[in-house]
């Protein structure tokens, strides 16, 4: 039979909060064919297994790959999981999974290997590999969506250190008993940049007559959606707000710089839908003040390259990896 | 001829500021004999380029290598220099080194290729082969004398980032537009941890009638060799500095914890002198108490355990990682 999709070699799976994006890529991680549909957690962590199974199965089919071919698979991982056990432990967003052993029980009903990646090292891997980090040697990218993760490139390898825990840099202290982080910590640097403290702040300060307010359809729906918008429209509140986040921004990054000398920061999310004049230039230069001048001159800092198809991507680089370790 | 040392393979040289140290060692970077003399820099960096090599050829043949054996040579160079073109900027108490062509002339006349390493880096690389990280995969190294150093190892190998400016640890911002660096920058790690900050804030706040001040001689004279002494003695000023001293190193620990996730840190220098009551088991509090419990679990954060060799250890250490890479 002549398969579908020529060369494919890679399954990936992102597994996120509200959807689960597969692909089927070639032996280099490019997508080739993608199927998405809504998490929806059953509550029975075994039966959503199985139904992610079921679909990596008519993928698979979908792309002519035959139980006999080789075909690695990798699934990016929201939240904590145990690299030795390939056991999830309690990803947000999937209610009655604690401690579910993803990569047996996937592997089991697939037949395969199964790799899993943190989501954040998978998208490093993703942006170094296709997008804003390609011919680097070391790459720090740091993602501030409902939290903040990072992941790190460094010589060349994805970099995880013990139990997966390098790059944690959404839990530097970025004020020494600062905000309190949803993490038990204080100070945390997801505690000022990740969306969900960003919102609780918004929905408890914004003026009612702000532009937030307004955009969000009240302030207790505020989100960093709006702030940007708000800011790019010159709402004084906004641009204040996003001074502060810029502000903490520059000093996560100047501190990434210290710890990892990186050729690049690639920064995703609220700072790419930020963009250049409301996120990028402000964070540089708060970086170069907070740095040494032959470490700023070198240092690029760039938003995250890879948009719509970032999760499919970010899963075949999880199957890349695990196929390549 | 029969070689006076045998299996002699490597040659470090560690360019300290008040001696240089040379160690002919065995492959895997053991010392075999040692030769040291003040480092006496005589205002031309040739000479005293010439000087060092005319010492190398002088243990070499004391080692029994001739000019045909191979030896590689390494050199553990304090402060900055370029690892591309193997010169060495500006090194503290080397005066009239100023962008010194260290590898080249070194190896001209020697005849032999030479490797530089940040002497933080050959510490590290050092501690973890024989001293407090051996078997250890991650490794974070960090000494505390007259400024903060730090070097890496991960996944079992050094990591030295853009410029070899990895690891530079002492210039985490601890608290934003604090003290002042001695590098420019403001709040540093090293302007709370470093030998030389921490002598001038002794000899600024020490109580005249201080057991620092009595044990140095006049305050004026204090150093943290008399810090650490008076606190030993349950001097009241002693205790209360040493407490800030380890506030401040143990924030720093947490920072590298969440950046490097490693199995273990190893301190050297002040906290070295200072031992466990005064300094790693408040630390080691600090740590759990600002990170998270399984992290602080798995984490061991001991002294340097190389003592007096360590320059040695260090110089055949950048030896071996030459002839490595």
């Amino acid at each position: 039979m002549e398969p579908l999709s020529r060369g494919a070699a890679l399954l990936g799976i992102d597994l996120g909060g509200t959807k689960i994006e597969l692909a089927l890529g070639d032996a280099d991680g490019r997508p080739l064919r993608r199927r998405r549909r809504p998490t929806e957690p059953s509550g029975d962590p075994a039966a959503d297994v199985a139904r992610m199974a079921d679909d990596a199965r008519a993928l698979l089919a979908e792309g002519g790959v035959g139980q006999g071919d080789p075909c690695a698979v990798g699934v990016s991982v929201p939240g904590p999981f145990d690299p030795d056990t390939g056991t999830v432990l309690r990803p947000p967003n999937l209610p009655g999974w604690d401690a579910v052993p993803l990569r047996a029980w996937l592997g089991d009903a697939l037949g395969r290997a199964v790799h899993l990646e943190n989501d954040a090292n998978a998208a490093a891997l993703a942006e170094w590999r296709f997008g804003a980090g390609r011919g680097t040697r070391h790459l720090v990218y740091l993602t501030m969506s409902t939290g903040v993760g990072g992941g790190l490139v460094l010589d060349g390898r994805l970099y995880r250190g013990v139990r997966a825990g390098a790059g944690e840099l959404g839990h530097l202290q970025l004020e020494w008993e600062g905000e309190p982080c949803s993490c038990g910590l204080r100070g945390c640097a997801e505690a000022y940049l990740g969306g969900a403290s960003l919102a609780r702040r918004l929905r408890a300060i914004a003026p009612a007559e702000s532009r937030v307010a307004a955009l969000a359809g009240g302030r207790e729906r505020a989100t960093a959606r709006e702030l940007v918008a708000a800011a790019r429209e010159g709402d004084a509140f906004a641009l204040a707000e996003m001074a502060r986040y810029d502000h903490y921004l520059g000093r996560l990054v100047a501190a990434a710089v210290f710890a990892f000398a990186p050729e690049v920061v690639v920064l995703g999310t609220i700072p790419t839908a930020a963009g250049e004049a409301l996120c990028f230039d402000p964070v540089r230069r708060q970086v170069a003040a907070h740095t040494w001048p032959h470490v700023a001159h070198d240092l690029r800092i760039v938003p995250a390259a890879l948009g719509p198809e970032r999760a499919a991507y970010a899963a075949l680089a999880a199957a890349w990896e695990g196929a390549r370790v």
